[in-house]
């Protein structure tokens, strides 16, 4: 089969103003950015106030191997689907950051025949959404750091800076660094860090955002550090707001692409689930509601992070709740679950599937906690056996749980009209609203107490001294009633990326939690997760290459 | 008046594509960013290969006061006045950078009624080359760390790097910091420091290639660094210069955008004059050329810094010779040079002004010695009175030099028809090909040394011993041969910024000489020059809004 990129470079695109056209949009409601990418303005969803929103399918999965359960190919094959059964569906993604696209990934726009388009564009700059936030941030860095060497005004304790600079690339040196050095005239030296972009508290307001405003009284809130006596420093004393909003103001607009089977596709947001909320904007998921019957979203990595925080987080800050769940597994995945070597995954294995399966099923009981209806997608792959196929999907029977077995990655739209007509149904069967998790008025503990038991399947939670110390000041600082934003590894449902399948008998440990007053959520750091990934000895980068007639090789 | 955001904002552009139709571009030429800017293809200019060149004038300056001499706006009021007598021009800017936006200057788009525009886009974001050479630069030193980090095969001595991180904003924070602190997991401790992107090679490589193929050659040619056993380590021996080229694919297409008179202005790439070359891409400057009878584009600070490296440096990579020379002078900038304080400049003193003046005689006799014709402009003040203008134009007719009193500002086009005149009339007077200061067989020093006392008036050189072994070193290499990049003020024509006027009887010091082979030019730094500025005690971004209407505010 043709790589990624291959498949990608062949497309029979629409002009996006044909797209556009497709969603009844006139002239002012979007500018181009080239012939296949667009931005919408920032003033439609006033616009369509009084229409009705379509039904919202969110797309979720079981904890991923390092290379992805195949969520976004899903979700791009599904909004293929349902354009195929005339139904009118719009896809509502994150865009990519390019640390994992130079890093291992090699890009994340969907896959084979279920991708989103210009990919290229997209797994790069796209249309500066995310170098926006960078400047942002680091222009925030660089005003707390001049205010400080120009006298110190508002009494900032150095040592106290919560505030991080950041990058959209995988670079652990950045992870701890000193800045300052060289002496008075090269500022105050102090100890920093950078995170990746799709971390920084900026991309979570810009995503949860509901307009402009909002984002600028957001952006006023941010926490960036402390006084030397102890009380919290905020953007709106530092007088940059403004300045910030301007450099974000085409950064909030959505982004307007298509499908290779030319389904519209809105981009916007791309916060990490595993070091951030997981999820694209607000604006964009609204949006999309508003201009199709069917919305398809995905939230990153399994149900116990992505799905979990755009229940918990963004349905919160947005009238966002889903008509139903799809959970993404792959045969394969399971198989590592049930503790096969990643090297061997291609052969048959039934036993290891069986031994897997805990997995799948705890994500199921999670996504029935909410109270909303599911249907589990296996994402085929040509290394699934006939015999590992029909043991998942009786399995999945037996649970009384509908499957389809979808093939988009090879197939497209086609391989998940299953799916499509199954999810149709699915939606008709909500009957009563979501349940949370927890409730904003749970003590901080508790909030993340039900997220590690009832998520996570844990037995409890222990807290480090430092946590324990900072939960105590953001309780008097009256944060205590915001929603909670777990940082934890993808990889197990524990906060042990080495416990696979159905993980039992395990605590959590929250080491620190800091808050985003401006995003709204406070941020609970478990296990080793890192808020700036590393690259591999042999990053994707190696392989990529523009050839002397600009064609693009080892994007995939 | 109003601000230059204001009368921005007020602009009557056409759209985008009747600005490409002007030039007679067809569909595949270009692709539209927004409504109002886009991006020219890099193909265009094989298409135009025979097509006849334009004039090309090159707009030069005395010494600024930091708010700058108006170039920008003599040259794009220039461009406008060509324009209204029926002359076909186009104009050749640099892409202003974030960190003087948000630090001192609130824009660089020219100003009054003679702006490129969309002025806040072009002020900000743009079309995103500047974010794309900053994630190039920083991916290369992400590549870097790690490579050490995973084994080092290449032998790298992480003390001997010389490729710095870079940030596009003033933050003095970031001028020397270690990376790679915390532990075996977050990489190797080193000295590292962030550079102003402009002042990227990368951004010099984007200027200066005449096309994609070249822009990959050079970037393979980027000495990173050396090994333990002191031997340059390339780009091309990390393997990555395919993946740099995939970041920039867009950066290198010129973008075209258009003047408050729609005239079309094509921007592209901006690096500094002080610590980088100062001028915009060959590929624009070229492309101008070919669309254009005449193209009117700037080169940075004064004669003695921008102008040298588009003569010296620009043209020897592109065939990009000029026909004439605008340098623009200011009353107020001139009675700086002759002594009075700058909160003074706008009373009446004569004397003051007839004491500056030997720095404008200096940057004529400069122009003069590369054998080109050029116009002293005159960009006129309301603080301006009669005597002084009467003084100065009288000077310059003494002198037996061409002098044009401009108004650009206040009236657009309109307030330089005398001196696009006499620019038109200058193109015919040139007879011979223009004479380069050094040749590049000259040795290292005698460059540097041509430069100093032929443009700077200095007496000679001092060389600190660090940069004479780097000199050594650089011939050993096989680096000599290459042009010479002058990292100096802009302030005085010596390296020492308080010494104003013409400066005489002084020596240039030039402490550092490192090699940017990618970019094909050596850099000398001189002075205290810095490649980071720093924020002001009140940055610009204080000033900076977007209101609830999304209204701009705070941008000139």
């Amino acid at each position: 089969m043709k790589s990624d990129i291959e498949i990608a470079l062949e497309a029979n695109m629409k002009p996006i103003h044909q797209i556009a056209a497709q969603l009844n949009l006139s002239e002012e409601d979007w500018e181009p950015y080239g012939h296949y990418k667009a931005k919408l303005s920032d003033q439609l969803l006033n616009k369509l106030l009084d229409r009705k929103k379509g039904k919202i399918i969110l797309t979720t999965s079981i904890n991923p191997t390092p290379a992805g359960e195949g969520k976004s190919t899903v979700t791009v094959g599904l909004g293929q689907a349902l354009n195929r059964l005339n139904q009118r569906a719009v896809i509502a993604l994150r865009e990519p950051s390019l640390g994992p696209t130079m890093g291992i990934k090699g890009g994340a726009a969907g896959g084979g025949y279920s991708q989103v388009v210009p990919m290229q564009e997209i797994n790069l700059h796209f249309t500066g959404d995310i170098h926006a936030i960078t400047s942002a941030n680091n222009a925030l860095s660089a005003f707390i750091d001049n205010h400080i060497h120009q006298g110190n005004e508002l009494n900032i304790d150095p040592r106290r800076i919560s505030w991080k600079r950041v990058m959209d690339l995988n670079d652990r040196a950045l992870r701890e660094v000193i800045v300052g050095l060289g002496g008075p005239v090269k500022g105050v030296p102090r100890e920093d860090g950078f995170n990746i972009t799709v971390a920084s508290e900026i991309m979570a307001i810009l995503c949860l955002a509901k307009d402009l405003t909002d984002m600028k009284q957001r952006l006023a809130e941010i926490v960036i550090g402390y006084t030397y006596d102890k009380k919290p420093v905020q953007v709106k004393q530092l007088g940059v707001e403004g300045a910030l909003t301007l450099l974000l103001k085409d950064a909030i607009k959505p982004n307007l692409v298509q499908t290779l089977e030319n389904t519209p596709a809105i981009i916007h947001g791309g916060p990490f689930a595993n070091i951030a909320h997981g999820c694209n904007s607000v604006m964009a998921t609204n949006l999309a509601a508003k201009l199709g019957d069917y919305v398809v979203t995905e939230a990153g990595f399994g149900a116990d992070l992505g799905a979990e925080k755009f229940l918990d987080i963004k349905t919160r800050a947005g009238d966002l709740e889903p008509d139903a769940v799809v959970i993404v597994a792959t045969i394969r995945a399971l198989k590592m679950h049930g503790g096969m070597e990643k090297g061997l995954l291609e052969s048959e294995n039934v036993e290891a599937l069986k031994d897997g399966i805990g997995n799948l099923k705890k994500h199921m009981e999670t996504i029935h906690q909410y109270g909303l209806p599911f249907i589990v997608a296996i994402n085929q792959f040509p290394s699934d056996t006939d015999r590992e196929i029909e043991f998942l999907t009786q399995w999945c029977e037996e649970q009384g749980v509908e499957v389809s077995l979808t093939n988009v990655f090879a197939e497209g739209g086609k391989g998940g009209l299953d799916l499509a007509e199954k999810v149709m149904g699915a939606c008709e069967k909500k009957t009563a609203p979501m349940k949370y998790i927890y409730e904003l008025e749970d003590s901080i503990e508790e909030k993340i107490g039900k997220i590690a038991t009832n998520v996570y399947g844990a037995e409890g939670v222990d807290f480090s001294s430092k946590a324990e110390k900072q939960i105590r000041q953001l309780k008097e600082l009256g944060f205590g009633d915001l929603p909670v934003c777990m940082a934890k590894t993808q990889y197990s449902l524990s906060d042990d990326p080495k416990k696979l399948g159905r993980p039992q008998n395990f605590r959590v440990t929250v080491r620190e939690i800091y808050p985003s007053v401006g995003a709204g959520f406070l941020v609970a750091l478990t296990g080793d997760v890192m808020t700036m990934p590393g690259l591999p000895k042999q990053p994707a980068a190696l392989r990529m290459d523009v050839d002397d007639k600009g064609i693009i090789h080892g994007l995939f």
